[in-house]
């Protein structure tokens, strides 16, 4: 753990970010982290929901200080809110995500879809610091079956983009059926109904993308380009669309045949391919919804997390005929907030209550 | 080039092959070379199309003993087929495959599809090599369109498939639709109908799995077993066949989720994903063929390639209802011999051109 008045320039950013949370300590209500495995990102909150300062760090559960057994869990939980801490050690503490995960800090079992936020406050798993504070680690969810599909993070966004004005799980806003869209390594499409997640599908889409394009055939002729090429990437939207019938492990080999025929320049490969398996999911979604009997045209969806990307999903989502879909800020947070207030760990202020 | 005389292992080992070279000297018709990316394989034919010796190396188009330009062509060559070319140095020399690609030896431009084999024959591109042999390089096909799809080599070992008893393409043999597949790293599904390559399609299957198995989540929680379990494997075919509407991106995922479950150990992981993909890529040659009018159900074809992976094809392509599906042996060297025939680089024996 770093020490506060060590003259190094690590030490002194510290120092710096304590003097930071000295000014906040008397208005601060919970610490929220949003720990995947990765990265790790904290969030202090006044008693009103409003975020007073943030922190992040590489200190995923894969990637901390040092091993779990040596305490690494503590050393990166120190290492980000330990100035936060200094100055208020009896405040509450949430956490979501991969942290609650068997290779996590203390594993938080599964709660079974459908799953309301208050299945997922029964199922937070407490685990005490070293430093004296107590985690409060959110579930993940299991959605059971022959394709099972588990979340862990994602349920905590999703709630935050439901409970965008605070209301809760019984009002109007989110007894309504709402499609969300968080796009990623692992893409998460969620129906949510009545303050549940109902179900969800999880598409390996930009993991898939990235392995292609690192380990075969089809990255050695791609240069990646100076800016994206929102023309190349709808292309490959398109013919996913279109002519994707044979599937993605066909159409994927035209990546390379496109180059081949001069059709495609480098440049114009790897967006090319981004718009193919973004249009694979969005085509393999539809599948599912039309099951349901519904579909992507005219759906009304909101989208959670990387501005760039979701703005991609957008593109994506008007050739399908989907032209409503909304980009959810601040859900991880908003989410965090949200659960910790319904377990009791910080008292709704007037402003949140307000709809109560 | 290693040199007959010297005391090395690999000479003395040289040395033996041309021993056996001068026996089959006198019998040799025609060198054969099936000269992929990894792989060089060399036959030797006598006048009736008989093998008399074959001889494989490492040295295919990527992995050659020196640089292109210092004549690694050249160098693994005359590694494989010196012995051979010193007791009878006028034999012609066949040649199909990547060395024929842009990064081969010498290019030998695609030829468009439907292609016959006269179409392949009139496409040969001659080099000569430093030995003073020279090489006739067979040409692969390009299907032009929106999803362009090309082969190298396996244009030749489909011309080897159907000309099992030695009939040319006017013969009824060949008349008839045939669907050819070539399981692989790019496994290949040609429809051949009066003996021309009508149109094809490449499955990326193989090398997805194993960029899938080697560099994303799913490999870490895999355990290769002792011997590849049958039931794992169809168990992910009926899963990609049944429910695998949402597409190849969202069933993977599985793979993990029914090991957290419980419901698939480490070591079954490996072959549910395996079945799962070649699940996927037998779904979309069905809904290709369905296109065409046709499907996977009752349809009788013919697999060519590995034959442990073309039995796993057969009990996958029964799941598809497809319950005929015949391996042939020995399709490279039948098709390279034939291509040479026709292209009156050997004489053709009264044995061969019987069916005339």
């Amino acid at each position: 753990m770093k020490q506060a008045g060590s003259p190094t320039p690590a030490a002194n950013h510290v120092a710096a970010g304590a003097a930071e949370a000295n000014l906040n300590a008397e208005r601060a209500a919970l610490i929220a982290l949003d720990w995947g495995t990765t990265s790790l990102r904290a969030y202090l909150f006044d008693a009103a929901g409003k975020v007073l300062a943030t922190r992040a760090s590489t200190a995923g559960i894969m990637n901390l200080p040092r091993s779990a057994e040596q305490g690494g869990f503590d050393a990166a939980f120190d290492d980000t809110c330990g100035p936060w801490l200094e100055h208020a050690s009896a405040l509450p503490v949430i956490a979501a995500g991969m942290v609650g995960s068997a290779q996590g800090w203390m594993e938080a079992p599964y709660v079974d879809a459908p799953a309301s936020a208050d299945a997922l406050v029964a199922g937070i798993v407490r685990v005490k610091a070293a430093c004296g504070a107590t985690l409060h680690i959110v579930p993940g969810v299991l959605q059971r079956g022959e394709l099972p599909n588990v979340m862990r993070g994602e349920e905590t966004q999703i709630f935050g983009a439901l409970g965008d004005d605070g209301d809760d799980g019984d009002s109007a806003g989110t007894r309504r059926r709402a499609l969300i869209g968080l796009p990623g390594t692992h893409a998460k499409w969620a129906v949510v109904q009545a303050g549940r997640i109902e179900r969800f599908q999880t598409f390996m889409t930009g993991e898939v993308f990235a392995a292609l394009r690192e380990h075969t055939i089809l990255g050695r002729t791609m240069v990646t380009p100076d800016r994206p090429d929102t023309e190349a990437f709808l292309h490959g939207v398109s013919i996913a669309r279109e002519k994707g019938q044979a599937g993605v492990l066909a159409t994927i080999f035209s990546a390379r045949t496109l180059g081949l025929t001069g059709q495609l320049t480098r440049e114009q490969q790897p967006d090319y391919l981004s718009g193919l398996l973004i249009g694979h999911e969005l085509a393999g979604l539809e599948a599912v919804l039309r099951q349901q009997h519904n579909s992507l045209a005219g759906e009304s969806l909101r989208l959670i997390g990387n501005e760039a990307l979701c703005e991609r999903y957008r593109l994506a989502l008007a050739l399908y005929g989907c032209t409503q879909a909304e980009l959810v800020k601040h859900a991880t947070e908003r989410g965090l907030w949200r659960v910790a207030s319904q377990a009791g760990l910080v008292n709704p202020a007037p402003q949140a209550a307000r709809a109560g």
